[in-house]
């Protein structure tokens, strides 16, 4: 097919600093380890921005690899929506 | 929920730049139309490169916003592959 990589720099700021630092902790290890011969990750924080980096050969690399941050960040505000809740 | 918004610079590279010239003027009306009140897209052309810039309010937004790219660029592909082949 025509397509030869896909590159996108992804910016996600959230609402706290304080919340971009779990977040940030608590998904990086997944983030760099995230098995995958056709997409490479990278993520770095600034302030209360989390700044993500995918590199992919292809378009299913790049969703698969994208659905997997979006899901890692949606989590852990959910468990931090709850924590701050008293529930867990 | 702590999430403010997401911004991504995607760029896409195709093998030629004709290709990349043809997606590139089809799918520029729907990108420059496609109708949400919670993202805002932008395309821009750079030789066999055709770059996006999505600007969402949440992840819903985001992903949408991005299938439809995808979308767009991956059907371009698949008829230019075609035409290329004397099918249509």
């Amino acid at each position: 097919m025509g397509l030869e990589s896909i590159i996108s720099d992804i910016e996600i700021s959230l609402n706290l600093e304080k919340d971009a630092e779990i977040v940030y902790k608590s998904i990086k290890p997944e983030v760099l380890t995230a098995p995958s011969q056709r997409s490479k990750l990278n993520i770095k924080r600034d302030k209360k921005k989390i700044l993500f980096k995918i590199i992919a050969e292809d378009s299913h690399a790049y969703r698969a690899s994208l659905n997997s941050i979006l899901r890692w960040v949606i989590i852990s505000l959910d468990i931090l929506k709850l924590m701050k809740r008293g529930d867990i």
